[in-house]
């Protein structure tokens, strides 16, 4: 498309502003962001604990659903922990200034997590209605396959350096995204309405949870495309990508977790009425 | 507010006070925080793993209260790591003398930890009640939403540059702290009568040491504005902050356990009075 020349200048110009970008931050900032990794390197982490703590409460047709849930955010504190000290590496406070290193801030950090975390999310999701195992086998291998379609196709975006890649992948990386959202609002409806009255309300939030708080992440993705940069700009995306993943991982676990609960307690009350089956089910 | 040359230069002075105070311990001084720091670490993890191990021990209702009992121990433990290590590379021990290495000493670890725990603490103490599951509910939104408002509104405090914001974000966080004392000693007073007599004076307990231990903070935030600095003053707050958290994390901790204990044996109890009922219930 260009000539190596103005390619690889290109490639330094990109380099610089990302370092620039970085630097432009006040200590202040800097601090902030690195404080906003380690709070979420902290709420995945005990989100995974209390999950595999208490897995044993809940009856074991529902234990996959926690133990995967708490899998989900083991592995998004691990990532938080490779965020963290990249961002540390990437530079130094001296005497009131951030000074980068050169090392570069590895944002891929985040695309691998979401590679893993979120077709295990749905998976959750799926195991925690306790379906019959054809239609657990095929949504599972629908919506997981959609999400990692959705991620593998947003990556080439991210790491573009011009704005027609960036935009020509997020549109790209949005027709998995619609699919999933098409098959959690109709697709699981008449699913949903079999599941006891106790958690109805519940599993229909969580599926709107999931919607909500993955909508984020294409506006962040947008931004650049948007020109907005600085400081503040860079506190606005990690701190809103940490939290939104808070929201679609740890919060949404413990969704799962008190759906589990609770079915748990239905389940057990179905199978009071019936005695002779009570004891073959539990 | 101010022209840029005289906010940077406030910035600049501000900072140096801070470096110089580091600078101003003597190594004996030095030291002794970094052993605080390493004192609460051991302490928040031993506590933890002594809560998880003993959990299988109380009767299964209170189990998610000694599950997040050890889950705020666990997140003070690692916070204080991240604490000392970052006492630890904010200064340098050479030849007798503390030379500070420029990185600062990262204060908001504190508020990081406290935003997390200070809302599962009163969550431990309401679980530990075991009351109604709507009553448990409302109440763990009420004063977990509050003990998160009252961390948020002293952060902007924490890091002013003026006294006078200082001064107002005290004022501000104490309208939370003041709303959950009002309800730990008058809301919670019909519900503590009910509770089982083995425990009625313990759980009172609880609620007072939550206020007591709580109570230290809002006076140690308030040094900077007395004018109170140096040496001496640094070793005060750093190993006052330590010795306050210990005692509404860790030693709180361990009287959640006791009251859980003791109530699993009144259940018990109680329900060998009514044999028929009893095998259904547990």
């Amino acid at each position: 498309m260009e000539s190596a020349d103005t390619c690889s200048l290109s490639i330094i110009n990109e380099r610089n502003e990302t370092m620039l970008a970085i630097e432009s931050l006040s200590v202040g900032q800097y601090g902030f962001i690195g404080n906003a990794f380690s709070f979420g390197l902290a709420v995945m982490a005990s989100t995974t604990l209390f999950l595999w703590l208490m897995k044993s409460q809940v009856a074991p047709a529902y234990q996959m659903a926690i133990t995967i849930s708490g899998l989900v955010t083991a592995i998004a504190a691990y990532h938080y922990l490779q965020i963290m000290l990249s961002w540390d590496n990437a530079a130094t406070v001296n005497t009131g200034q951030v000074l980068v290193t050169g090392e570069g801030f590895n944002r891929a950090y985040r695309y691998v997590d979401w590679l893993l975390t979120v077709p295990l999310l749905l998976i959750e999701l799926i195991l925690v209605m306790k379906l019959s195992n054809s239609e657990t086998l095929s949504r599972s291998v629908k919506l997981g396959g959609a999400a990692a379609l959705m991620i593998v196709l947003g990556y080439p975006g991210e790491v573009a350096e011009s704005a027609g890649t960036r935009a020509i992948f997020w549109v790209l990386s949005m027709i998995p995204f619609l699919y999933i959202v098409r098959e959690l609002v109709v697709g699981l409806k008449e699913s949903i309405s079999k599941q006891p009255d106790a958690v109805k309300g519940l599993i229909k939030g969580a599926a709107y949870l999931v919607i909500a708080s993955w909508a984020f992440y294409p506006v962040v993705y947008l931004l650049p495309l948007l020109g907005i940069s600085g400081g503040a700009a860079i506190v606005a995306v990690e701190t809103g990508y940490t939290i939104a993943d808070i929201v679609a991982k740890a919060v949404f676990g413990l969704l799962i977790f008190t759906i589990a609960m609770r079915k748990s307690v239905a389940d057990a009350e179905e199978a009071a009425k019936q005695p002779k089956a009570a004891k073959q089910t539990i």
